[in-house]
This record gives structure tokens, sequence and C-alpha cells, in this order.
């Protein structure tokens, strides 16, 4: 791994067909999201109504350099008439190239029947390609596709290369192709790094599926997927290559998003895995600084991007509530135990307390932000450096929220999740501006003990837009210092549900994202959303569900169906199995422990509550119980606005 | 193949899982699609809040029979005290299916780490947990899953039982277990079948990828996919399988999918596949069949359902127009050659029509049913028997339309396709009723030679719901008699493009399906819709393009990138060229043949049109040219509307 004083460059480069749109819609959103240059992708331009003059100027005026054309397919062949036609095709893309003022395209390796099988012959088809292209002052990038007929290992191209040994042919390096063949990318040292002419970048699910519909439909920005790209980079890296790092990802999801958004992931996710390789970004080079805050701003060369926070738990969870739904969240928090413990200085905020758990009512956001009622508007993180978790958050593109301020109150800087959740870096009960409680009146309310014994959060639970939800894995991981610890599938009743959570090490901070994959909304079933929630943690949960019971808290009735399946499946005690049907609990057990739990109803927007109890140490979430979840909060909603299908 | 005289019964059932919602969401649906049983599916039992007695009481309310439980995992074990649990499980559900009033549990091959690979020892722990099913009148039906750790194929499981040798216990044979390895279903007809307690029928698509991620979200109804079905039925009939096509498909589309839609394509499904193995439906057993018309509409053991119809080719492509789309279509189609040669006796409905190619421009449907402007809202299809075409529509579930009829008037029954275009059978000229074309009153216009020389419809693509795409493939090959007979996809400026094609043998009639994978329309690009259109056959599209240009049609711009790309790629000779780029065409060519052909703007709506000549035996639509269209037809939207992203 090169040292700091040794970094190697970073330059940021994407393909054209990262993301969505016209070439031109394609090229504003790279520039906007701060890539230094784009490789153009050979079907985005063909389809341009630009000249290639026009597009060589669009770029100049946005600040892009143009790395690479591509792809130049099917170059080699054993049919020597095919040849000649070959080497036709490409002085016509030398004329594109030459006005858009550039000097590489990418060959890739042949997948067509005549592909040639000889290295001798391949080398000697590429060094009259590459004679051709010096001639006109240019030079090829020879890559090898996973699926090429006959060419499919980087180190079968680079063998071709070398034996070519023309001063216009270099390799191009995907880590897609060699990864995902099972490839040892270590290999790559051994290549000089100055015959590395171009290096694609691109992650992947682990899929066992055919390798070319893997990488035309799954593959990911790098940090989303399973692919060890660090340790793929720093092989690149050590064997000298000083190119730009430039991202080649076909996503089914990316192609029909928001191509500025999309963007914007893709160069957060190039940042994260310089960081990750190299050990910090420097801080000009990542995100433009801004804000209120006169602490940030200025950058020198020689300042790093922080490292990402180490987070100490919730501060709070904040909900936009109006005035249906507040008083509806209210009584709910109060029958879980908690109290009115604060109300905001200058806003319509209430601060509802129990034990380190913190929940805010805020009556302000509710109507233009979150009109389905109530809804998760903002996490407070505790951090010990608010400042530089700010500082890095927006470094790493996250954009930076407004926000207003009352005369002597907390100036908290919050930036926006992918789902648009107010994120905020809290150090509560510090002396100084990042203890946000301050900003709280102490109501008469007793704080006293809770029969519930609420401890704190446990995990906030978060809906993603569908083509959000890798984006969102990357923000926390990168933004927040939370990796995806947990990952499942559920058949629900309305759909296919995928869910991950992010946590810190301790399990103190555990953010959950669900995403409906396919459903967006309620088509069919009008009454169905996919509602967030905030869990509670506590120690003695049969306990906590009485209390609740007693204090009149809505909680969601669970059918008996599912407690005679508990029985069948898991032959608990009596007495167990007769205090959850009792209470309404649900039950989840895996060879590292035990959850309980026990849901309230949705209460008048997109929110609900939970209440969990860990044993041992299970780490997920009952997902199992889901579906359980979800078909009782249809029934309510069903029977609270007559919706029938 | 059985005859017609001894033809099996058919009885229809379906597993809950194939279709989303609550489980009363779900029976509710298969009861009013006409199946004549459910599987219950365990899940969605447990996370219904009805008692098995309810459901029990339920189904006999809406008719339906319960014909399997299931499924019950994991039984046999390695590890005998699992064994003594596994045993205690299946008695709590046998105690559920005794409440559910059902018989037969499907109990699937294990895939824990313990499960035996002896068969001997799992026949004995079989034979012992069907003597417990018998002793409370129950019987086991065993299936080999795909991906079962040690059984695995359908010959071991019955080996098995055979082994077994208890009466109660018999296999459950599953069609994409069988077909998805590649095992022979040939076999299947030496077993008893008495032995076969139970049949599950699944249809997918071919993809090379892990079989159980393939089973699990892929499955598609029967005649949707490639498998073969009326081979593997045949098999299982002639073993002397007497029990009910039930079906078991997981498809993440369809458990998302409005179930009584989704219903109703499954119920189809099942029909066109016992038509395709027994040679005919019995018209008693097929759709109920309604309609004012007195031709039919009752219905006897004997009579079948008629044979899918011979299409002869398009009576006519029915437009929608408004006030504004509507002048602006018509003098397009003037444009083009058209003539206004009729006009509807009690409609306003306007006749264009040149040779054998008529459309309708009703403005009488515009406002309702079509608020984006125009939209293609009929198709006429020439048939010799359109009654008998109609009937046949309607008994294979296709949903009759309301047609308010003139005195005198043609009175034409029309059924709703998938994406709800009206689809009518007619008899173009016919002295009867079936002629629609008598209805309009001939105009001044003369119908002289058009200098296009435009002969008739080459074909209507329809923009198809992106949940409804495997539904209209089957809609058309079912109903109309159009398999499909071409499918691509088509990585496009806006996302992920598939499209299909049903067409007849002799290409007379011709349907493009396109739907937009994950897009659901304009979410960052508002002026990206996915508009339909009507293609026209021409023998000389050289002069037709000169014609349409000198008469002022709007013709599509294509960039002179693509003309580039085409020299380089193809080397067309200089004329051809030459033409192609002065005449804004495009340009495909396999091995089949040549495809030349122009686009017009979006018209008001979203519907264009297309001219097309086919040379020699092409088959496609020039799909490799759809990204160019589509990012011409968005910068005429961007053009005209002024919207930026």
């Amino acid at each position: 791994m090169a040292t700091a004083t040794s970094r190697p460059p970073l330059r940021t480069a994407i393909a054209t067909v990262c993301i969505s749109g016209t070439l031109e819609d394609k090229l504003a959103a790279a520039a906007a999201a701060g890539f230094d240059g784009v490789e153009i992708f050979e079907p985005d331009f063909v389809v341009s109504s630009s000249s290639a003059r026009e597009v060589r100027q669009r770029c100049a005026d946005l600040g892009l350099s143009i790395d690479l054309y591509q792809p130049f397919r099917d170059f080699d062949s054993t049919d020597p008439a095919q040849v000649e036609l070959n080497l036709r095709r490409a002085d016509r893309k030398f004329d594109v190239m030459e006005a858009l003022g550039t000097d590489l395209i990418l060959v890739c390796s042949a997948v067509s029947p005549t592909a040639v099988d000889d290295n001798a012959v391949i080398a000697e088809q590429l060094h009259r390609l590459a004679e051709r292209a010096r001639q006109r002052g240019m030079r090829i990038s020879y890559e090898a596709l996973a699926w090429g007929t006959k060419v499919n290992t980087y180190d079968r191209s680079w063998d071709i290369v070398r034996a070519a040994d023309h001063p216009a042919l270099g390799v191009c390096l995907d880590s897609f192709h060699i990864l995902s063949r099972g490839s040892d990318p270590a290999g790559i040292e051994q290549i000089p790094g100055e015959k590395i002419f171009f290096l694609q970048l691109a992650d992947a699910p682990f899929m066992n599926m055919d390798v070319l519909q893997w990488s035309r439909h799954h593959r990911l920005f790098p940090e989303q997927g399973t692919f060890d790209l660090p340790a793929f980079l720093g092989h690149v890296l050590t064997a000298g290559y000083t190119g730009p790092l430039s991202l080649e990802v076909f996503n089914d999801v990316f192609r029909q998003s928001d191509p500025g958004r999309a963007a914007v992931d893709a160069h957060r996710s190039l940042l994260a895995l310089y960081e990750s390789t190299v050990g910090s970004v420097p801080l000009d080079r990542a995100g433009s600084v801004t804000g209120d805050s006169g602490a940030v701003g200025t950058s020198g060369s020689d300042r790093q991007v922080p490292p990402a926070p180490e987070l100490g738990g919730f501060a709070f969870a904040e909900l936009a509530v109006d005035d249906e739904s507040g008083p509806a969240v209210a009584a709910t928090l109060s029958c879980l135990g908690f109290v009115h413990s604060g109300q905001h200085r200058s806003k319509p905020v209430q601060l509802w307390s129990q034990g380190d758990a913190r929940v805010l009512l805020n009556a302000a956001r509710g109507l233009d932000e979150h009109p389905t009622g109530a809804a998760v508007a903002a996490i407070g993180f505790e951090t010990r450096d608010p400042a530089a978790a700010a500082v890095r958050a927006q470094a790493m593109l996250a954009p930076l929220l407004p926000r207003r301020v009352g005369a002597g109150e907390a100036d908290l800087s919050a930036v926006a999740a992918p789902d648009e959740t107010a994120v905020f870096f809290c150090r509560t009960g510090a002396a100084d501006a990042s203890s946000w409680i301050g900003d709280f009146e102490p109501t008469a309310a007793a704080a006293g003990t809770s029969p519930l014994g609420l401890r704190r959060i446990d995990h906030v639970a978060l809906t993603q837009p569908y083509d959000r939800f890798d984006e969102a894995s990357l923000f926390f991981r990168c933004v927040l210092g939370l990796p995806t610890r947990h990952s499942s599938e559920i058949a629900a009743p309305f759909g296919l549900v995928r869910n991950r959570t992010a946590a810190n090490v301790d399990g103190s901070v555990r953010i959950g994202m669900t995403v409906s994959v396919l459903r967006r909304g309620g088509q069919w079933a009008p009454g169905v959303t996919d509602p967030q929630h905030v869990a509670f943690a506590t120690d003695d949960i049969v306990a906590a569900a009485r209390a609740a019971v007693a204090a009149g808290a809505p909680v969601l009735p669970v059918p008996a169906n599912y407690y005679d399946d508990l029985d069948a499946r898991l032959a608990l005690p009596a007495e167990q199995l007769a205090a959850l049907r009792e209470l309404n609990l649900l039950y989840d057990r895996t060879s590292d422990g035990e959850f309980w739990h026990f849901y309230t109803a949705v209460l008048g927007g997109r929110v609900f509550f939970e209440v969990v109890q860990r044993i041992g140490d299970y780490q997920g979430y009952g997902e199992v119980n889901s579906p359980v979840r979800m078909a009782a909060h249809r029934r309510q909603r069903r029977a609270t606005t007559s919706i029938s299908s």
C-alpha cells in the first residue's frame, strides 16, 4: 500500500454508460458530481445530435477530459477480409476520436465465432492496428472480456500485448472481468505500469449466474458489492499505473435513475475506494466544502478528509408530525413510558424521553416535506467531533441541508441521507454548541422510572426509494462509518422486500434499510405503504409489553396461526409460548441468540414503533416476522379506512 | 395424447403463493378467476387472522376446494432426535389440515445438512410419517426439490416412495423441479397414476443461473416460458394422473401485481396448456361466456372452445384523439399519402385509408379513456369467423368491452388486451354485420394512387404496463393465435427496454410489445414517455420518404453520428448511404435480409408513425435503431415543451 507521502494521483472518470439519459445529460451530470473526465461510450455518441467537435467543446466547457472512447469490438479475426474491414472500421473511429480530441480507444477481446486463438496472430493483427493508431497520434488499450471466445483473462491479454510489442498498444484492466472469473489480481503487479493504459472499476454482488448477464445488468459502483476492490486497486497502483480511476458500471437501476444523483453516488464510491486503498483522500480532491460554518471551507493540498466518525449511539430520532398525527404519536409514546420532558425554545418541537431514548416531535416540518402525516424526518448521531464528521460528510458529497438557527441555539449542520432523512452529528450534553439538548426548555413532567424500562433506540428503519438502495448502503458506510452488517430478502404479502442493516461494531447504532424491489406504492392495494419505524431496546420485553398494554398502547395484534406455527417449529416451553401469545409478542432465534419484539399500529402516517429485547448475540431484526407485521398493518388500514380490494 | 372422447378431467388449482396480497385477497381472486381449488401456501396462512375453520368456510363459500397444504420442509434427518421433533411438527400441521378440511400435505426433499442420503432410511422415515397421516385420514405427497441436498430428481423421489410402500404416501411432481434440471420427463409414464398424488405446473424462461434463485424469482405461468409443458403434461396424463392441474409459480412481478388480474392470467395459462396438450377445452370448463350477442352464451359438455382464429391481416388501427391531437394526426396521415375516405354515420370517427392500410381517428374516445392526447385505442383484425373468435376470446377469459351500436351498424364484440387496447374481430367487406366499414359514409376524397405507396399496416407496437408483459404474450398467443416470434432487449437511453413480437405465420399480423423493465414513467426525465406506434409497409422506402418529405411530413431527424457509425460498421455502397442520410432513414440487416425505415415525430400525445420496407426474409423491427429514435423523440419533446433536466 502506498503511503500518504507517496500517494498516487487521484483522477476520477466515469463511462457515460453508467448513468441515464442522453449524452448531454450524462456529461452535465458527471461534471456536476466532480468527475475529472469521462469515457465516451460509443452508443451514447451515436444517438446524439451533437457532433464530435461539439462534444469536445462541451466537455471543455464543463472541465471534463475525454479519457477513452469505447468499445471497439471483435477486431481480430481468422478471416483476412474481415481484418481489412475491421481496420477500415477503426480508421472511421479514429476520425471520430480526432474530432473528440481523445487519443485512447478500448479494443476488447473478440466474442465472434471467427475470433483468433493463436496469441502470435492476435498480436500481429493488433500490431497493425496500433501502428495505424500511432500514425494518427492515438493509442490502443486491449481488454480481455470475461466471456471472450478465446481471450478472457487479463494475463492472456498482457501476453498478447507484450508479444505485439508496440508503443501504442497497452492493456486495459477491468475489475469486473478479472474478479468475476476468480482470477488472482496479484499478477497485475508484474505488468509494467506504463503498459496499463487504462483502468476500469466496477463492483458487483456475488451472483451465481451467467457472467455476461451478471456484467450487463448487475454491476455496482465500488464499495457497493462484494469484490475486494481495495486489494485490486492496490495491485494496480503497485504496478505503477498513474492514469484515471474510471468507472464502468452496467446496472439496470442506475441506467434509469436521475443521472445527477447517480453521478454523485458514483463519485462518492471512487472517493471511498481510494480512501480504503490508500488510507486517506486529499480534501481538495473531494467534494467541495461549503456551508454556513466558518470552521471549514478552505482546503489545502496537504489536508485530508477526516476519517469516518465513530458513532456512540443515537442522540435522537425526529418525527415530522401534523395536527392529526402529532397527538396520536404523543399518546403512543406516553403509553410506551416516555415523558414529554422538553419543549424547544423557538420551534414547535417536543422532546420525549425515557432513559437514553429520545424522540423529537416536530410539528413545523410536517406539512410541506412530509405530506403523509407522520414520518421519520431526522436522526441525531452521537459523535465526539461533530465538526469533523460534518466536514467528511460534505467532502463525501452528502448534500448539506439549510438550517434555521435561533439566537443562542445549537448550530448543528445536517446532511441529507439518500431517502432525504436529515442526519445530524451531535454531542449531547457537551458544553458547546454541539449539544442540541440545551435548545429545549425542561418541562414539569417527572422523568422518573418508567415501568417499560426502554433504555435507548435499538434501530431506526428507513424505507428507501427503490433506486437508491445501493446508494444508501454506500452513504451509511462512507459518510457515517456504518458498513452493511446484515442483509435479507423477504417474500412479503405485497411483494419482495430487501433489507440491509448498517451498524457500528458495538451495535449502538443500527440503521435498517428496506426496499420494495418492484412495488412502487399501493397500485392495487392502496392501503399498503412502506412505513418506517423506530425500535426501542428493553431488558425485559415481557414486563414492557404488559406495561404497554396496561397503559393502552396500540399494540399490533398477532394472529393465533402465528403462535401455532411457532409451537410446531420451535417447541418452545409452554410458559414462553403462553407469554408470547398473551402479549402479541413475536419471536426469532438463531444459533447466536434470541429476539423478542412487539410492534404498534401505524400512527397517522407512515411511522410505527417497535420494542425489542436482544438475548445473547442475536444480530438480526426479526425480519422473518415482518410478513406477519405487514399483514396485520394491512388489516388495521382496512379497518380504519374501509379500503377493500 | 388422449383423444377428445377419452379426455382427461380438467380441474384447475392455484397455490396461493402465486399471487399477491393477504390470504383473503388470494382466495377471492382465485375464485373470481374460475379456479376449482387452491393449494394453501403455509406462510400465507400463518400471517392470516382467519382461523383454519374460517378459511375452510371461506373456501366453501367461494366454491374452492383446498387441494393441498404446503410445504413441509426438511423432514428426513440423520439425527434421530430431529426426526422425533419433525414428527411432532407434522402432528401440529395435521391439526391445521384437519381444521382446514384438507387431507394432502406436500413434503419436499430435505435441503438441510442433516439430510439423509440412504433411500432405505428416507423411506423408513417417510413410512412412519405416512402411517401417522393415515391414522388421521391424511396423505403425504413427496417432492424432490431441484436443489435438495440428496434427493433432487423425480426418479429418486419415486424410488423412495416405492420402497416405503405405504398407501398414504405418493409423489408430487413439479414441472419446474424436473425440467429445470434437464431431466427427461418421459420416465414419468412408468409411475402408476394413482401414486402421483399431486401435480404442480410452472413454466420459466431459460436462464443460466443458480436454480434456487431461478425458481424463487423467475417462474412463469404455463405457455409464458420456454419449457415444453404440453409434452410434460402429456407424460403425466399418460401415467394416469387424474388430480387437479395446479400452478405453483414464484415470480417477483406476479407477487406484487393486482391478484385479481394475475389469477385470470394464471387460469388462462392452464386452459391454454390443457388445449395444447389434449387438443381442445370443453366450453363449460372455460371462462363464462356472456355478452350481448345471443349467438353464444349457452354451453354443453360436448361443446369445445373454438380454436385460435387464423388472422388475415389488420382491418384497422384506431387512434383516440382529442381536439388538439386530432388535427395533428390527420395532417400527418395526409402527408403520408392517406386520404380521409369515410366518416362514421353516428360517431365522430374518421376513416383514413391508403391501399389496405386503414386508420380510424376517434374523437369520442379521447377524453376519458386516453387522457394523454393521442393513443392507440383499438385494433381490428381480419378473420373469417369473427363470432367464433369472440367466443374463444371470452372463453379464454378476455374481458368483454361494452359497446354502443347505432341502428343498422356493425355489431362487433370487442375484448380488452392486457394494456386495455380494444381488440375487434372483423370481416371487412363481408355482407353481414361483421363488416365494420359500412358504418362509414364515403367522403368525396379521391382514393387515387398515393405517391408513398403504403400498402398495409406492417405492425402495431403497444407499450405494456411493466407487470403485464408476460400476460400480454400469453394473451396474444392464446386469444389471437399469435405466438411470440421475436424478442430482444435494448439498453435504451432512459433504461432497459424489452421487446417481443407476436405474429402469425405469414407475417400479415405483427404486434410489438415493449416494456420498460424498471422505469415507471418520467421520474427524472418528464419528457420521456413510452409511445406507441403504427408502422406501414411500402415496397419503395426511398420513394415513400421523398414523397413524405415533399408533403411536409414531420419525419424524425436522425443524427449524422448514426450514419458515420453505419458507414464504419457496414461499409454500405456510397449511394445507399447518401440516400439514408438525406432522407433520415434508418437501416438494419441480418443474414435474413434488410430493413429500411423512418419515423415521424410523436404526435400530440403518445403516438407516432413508422414507414418500413422489408427486404428478403428480415423478421425484426429495427430494434437496434430504437435508441436513436428515443433520443431523437426526447430532443423534440425538449424543443417543444422546454423541459430540461
